[in-house]
């Protein structure tokens, strides 16, 4: 059985799985990424990371990195990451490469969420999948005809940049609405706070805690928040005709009210026949899905 | 040089285009459809049609469908079509065929004005392509690494069912804010009748003809509603990644204008780096890239 070890470049961690060929993840690490966010020390600290694990299990044949931003798949290089500003036509694969003895591939990090959950999650047996992880921001991995699409420069599928209102409010990237404004976790417990007014709300955990505990007023946000999501998902639907949507990252653990959210939407807004069909599921494979897609590559 | 004839089956016209296989429009036919819509006088109609083109033109070796609606590839029949409410599940493909001793093919018509702006209009060279076709509705195609991508059941492209306001007005689909309830030729008409309070107006053209006569305000909705169309272009964009924009039908005839207001929501609103790249162009094979599309299949 082929090994390979993934690594997954987070914002705050850094997260590494070996894994087997048939998906099981057979070693894992879990690290802080440097505060400096700079290229040196997060390299350094890849490497690191990687030699341990190697050491332990030496018949390990190549490595797969996920990175956030945007990734030059010709150039090898990352050209930009929002969450780590000084990073500019970062060769990350090859940085790598120059301390292991392994063949090392490059690729955004929701795009290895949607291949893992493809390969092995929520995702098995669906050809034509739409996977969104929804964090700081949302990002977008979508699969078609088995494959992932990576658009005529790589930078398809920024999938929290699909405008719900054209006069909502102003996202960081320019355009007003998108439905990243409405879920990205900041954005969500800010509205929370708004409409819950209580500005002690800092977290989407803590709108779901209250939801838990019977709180109406908090019970009805999430599902609102779920409908404004899912407004995104029949446009994606509609553009794309998948088989499923998979919904995961720290927001998508609001859970069923959330998804719920999202069919009363599609319900209510698609054709029935498509309506009857496509799917809204969970991701399954947790906070380790990013570095087993990674070691897909 | 292999030939080819196309027919593209319209509400209004049904046109039919010999093609010779470097996309020369050798012959061509215009008729217009039957009232009543019904399936056979439409397909008796369309056998006449290609009869009468055949007879001409004896070294034709296929021939091409493009028809409204949702078509159902595997079993080559149009399952419903928007415009021909009493055709369910039609095999029109089979009607002509055991009439036409030819093999015959069937596609929907947006489609097939995609394939034939990628194949030798506006697209020619893109690999990554959109193509929207804005008259009653907004039809769109979408060509993927130089294919039709189709989606997992055929419904993919739906374009102008992408929302661009959640509370927006309700389309035709159920859905709110669809960019075709601002843009089809009868709510453009609408919405100009009432921006410009004369209640004469009642298609795009007149529009055109007053802004192309110096109102300004007419101008200023021509370029608004560009605006909006270009919200969903950003949107598609974001998902996609494609390398151009093709749009054309009727109201692109409302041309600089419209376009001038597609570009600038672009500009606005778009990662810079995308919006400097993306190609939005005007279709350029007029009224017959239907038929033209179909005579490629």
């Amino acid at each position: 059985m082929k090994k390979s070890l993934g690594l997954d470049v987070g914002g705050t961690h850094v997260k590494a799985a070996v894994l087997s060929s048939d998906g099981r993840v057979l070693d894992r690490a879990v690290v802080r990424t440097p505060e400096s966010r700079q290229v040196d020390e997060v390299t350094s600290l890849l490497i690191q990371v990687s030699q341990a694990l190697l050491a332990k299990h030496t018949d390990v044949e190549a490595v797969g990195v996920g990175a956030p931003g945007l990734i030059d798949l010709d150039r090898r290089v990352i050209r930009t990451a929002p969450n780590f500003p000084t990073w500019k036509n970062v060769p990350l694969a090859e940085l790598i490469a120059a301390e292991i003895p392994l063949p090392v591939s490059l690729e955004n990090d929701v795009n290895c969420f949607g291949l893992a959950e493809h390969r092995w999650g929520s995702g098995m047996g669906f050809q034509h999948l739409i996977a969104l992880a929804i964090g700081t921001g949302i990002g977008g991995a979508i699969i078609l005809d088995g494959k992932l699409y990576r658009g005529s420069s790589g930078a398809a599928a920024e999938l929290g940049h699909v405008s719900v209102d054209l006069w909502g409010p102003r996202c960081n990237c320019g355009n007003l609405g998108c439905v990243e404004r409405y879920l990205g976790e900041i954005w969500y417990a800010q509205a929370a706070a708004e409409a819950l007014d209580d500005g002690t709300i800092t977290s989407p955990r803590q709108v779901s805690a209250r939801a838990d505990a019977g709180d109406e007023q908090a019970l009805r946000f999430i599902i609102e928040r779920g409908e404004i999501l899912g407004v995104a998902c029949v446009s994606l639907i509609n553009a794309f005709d998948p088989e499923a949507i998979i919904i995961g990252g720290g927001v998508a653990l609001a859970g069923e009210p959330l998804f719920a959210g999202v069919r009363k939407a599609i319900r209510e807004r698609l054709y029935p026949t498509t309506a009857e069909k496509i799917r809204i599921i969970p991701a399954k494979l947790g906070t380790i899905s990013g570095a087993m897609g990674a070691a897909i590559l």
